[in-house]
């Protein structure tokens, strides 16, 4: 049943996706000793694994809700991959965003064709005035990670994997939301059943943690790191498929975020964003877990502005 | 015989180097307003398109001369591709480098296995002390630039363009030593004899500019740029290549390269370095000459320090 869910999400989403490469360094090689398989993310369009869930939600919906338009509350990647999956799929997307994000965000979902409503900076106002556009316009609303279609579309970023790298012992994920790390999860499971899948999260920012241990949804006591993507909380359709299929979470500092940041950068030659470095932050922090294994990493994706990340000297 | 030589260089290195990709993005065409194709040489062995001239160069040599090794002088991209070209031979690479080149890069070159003999932070004194090596140790000296078997082994990047991407209609590169543009000239003329040849070049290192006009090699006046790898200037080898060759010089700002470097960075997702950008800085200066063309782009490398690169608000 997840297989077929898997499967059928992966042929709908096909068309409108890029497949990322995989990639390796010896030199990261070495200095993990162990083998590391990066899934590009950041050459994905829109620049994150995001356009993935939010196509497979988008394409599932009914030819009358089509007709309506989808809804979510983002600042972040979401955003513009809702906004470029409606366009794809000839429906319209309205994107909630609190009036204090960047131009940049605002200008790229403008550019993908969603309608920007902004709001007051606050969860409270986000989910008031996306629930006034579900009601005022009849559009659905999607969430960003807590939903199944989204789940399942996300996972077939490790599929891609699985498929151009076999018999990886370990797969890692940054969690933020949960969406990516539970569709990583069910992918990776369905292929190898013996797989071993962990997740890296921001000391700062530590609710799925928490939560793995406390076996219910933690929230974030603080949230200031500079993973921005890996601020928010797992929901109630994402908690219980980490809950059974996540063995570990590793959480990191925000030095040694910035110090995997810049491994990426140099050695692997691409532009991710901080939120992608926490899954090599973790791999690079516990060594002895992951020594001489075959590790597969998800590069969540590519939208920072360099300028606002500093390396230490 | 051109053709030839060019095809048997490749035959040569093509164990040793990867194929680099070939990368796109709609929103620097449509910035451009032209189709860009991007030859990734970033992600090439070292970090940058030198270790393919570095290798043919080497793999040339005979028993004799492969057993005293190889000897040059550079702190910057060729070190590092003359010492894992030697290793790749099984011979021995001398690196004279001033001993002021930063830690990392000599590093890098001990990494592959190259000898490093420091000297004093002058061309004076690097072209004596590559004499002595070259006396003392029977060693045989290789030209970053300024050698045919170098200038072929370079022309192997834009083959392997002209195979993924067919019909362009003008090949831009940056210039610095002149090895790449010329050998990318001949590797592409081969191929299409009217496609168009340019360069970029730092407004502040413009040498080759002023010896297109001149007819003669004219020297640096300064070579304060942040394309550190386009401070030298033409050879005697490359001019007369050039000159047949190449169409036109566009000189760009040290903003402009910047500009085009963030570019490249936040849109392409991937870390080249400024000496890279220059290519696209010269595109865009001059909009009207590429409007609507086919152009190929060399990214010549990606070994930069994301910290030692600074931009705008």
């Amino acid at each position: 049943m997840v297989e077929q869910e898997l499967k059928d999400a992966y042929k709908r989403i096909q068309p409108f996706i890029h497949r990322t490469p995989v990639l390796t360094s010896l030199m990261l090689n070495e200095i993990a000793q162990a083998e590391l398989f990066f899934k590009c993310e950041n050459f994905q369009k829109t620049g994150s694994f995001k356009i993935r869930g939010a196509t497979n939600a988008v394409l599932k919906l009914s030819t009358q809700q089509k007709a309506k338009g989808v809804v979510t509350h983002s600042s972040g990647n979401f955003a513009q991959a809702l906004a470029l999956a409606a366009k794809s799929a000839a429906t319209k997307a309205y994107i909630v965003m609190p009036h204090t994000a960047s131009k940049v965000k605002i200008e790229a979902v403008k550019g993908y064709g969603g309608e920007i409503i902004l709001c007051e900076p606050t969860l409270e106002a986000r989910e008031k005035t996306a629930a006034e556009v579900v009601k005022n316009k009849g559009a659905t609303f999607l969430h960003p990670s807590n939903d199944l279609d989204v789940i399942y579309g996300q996972g077939t970023a490790a599929m891609e994997l699985h498929e151009t790298t076999q018999n990886l012992d370990i797969v890692v994920t940054p969690v933020g939301g949960g969406g990516l790390i539970a569709g990583t999860a069910l992918a990776s499971k369905t292929v190898y059943p013996n797989i071993k899948i962990m997740g890296g999260e921001p000391e700062a920012a530590n609710d799925a943690y928490r939560s793995l241990i406390s076996g219910k949804i933690e929230q974030n006591q603080t949230n200031d790191t500079i993973a921005d993507g890996l601020r928010t909380t797992l929901g109630d359709k994402n908690f219980p498929i980490i809950l059974k299929h996540v063995s570990r979470i590793i959480t990191v500092s925000e030095d040694e975020i910035r110090e995997a940041l810049e491994l990426i950068w140099t050695r692997l030659k691409i532009l991710a964003e901080p939120s992608s470095a926490v899954a090599l932050a973790a791999i690079l922090q516990q060594k002895e877990t992951f020594k001489h294994q075959k590790v597969g990493l998800i590069i969540s994706g590519g939208n920072v502005a360099p300028k606002d990340v500093i390396f230490k000297d």
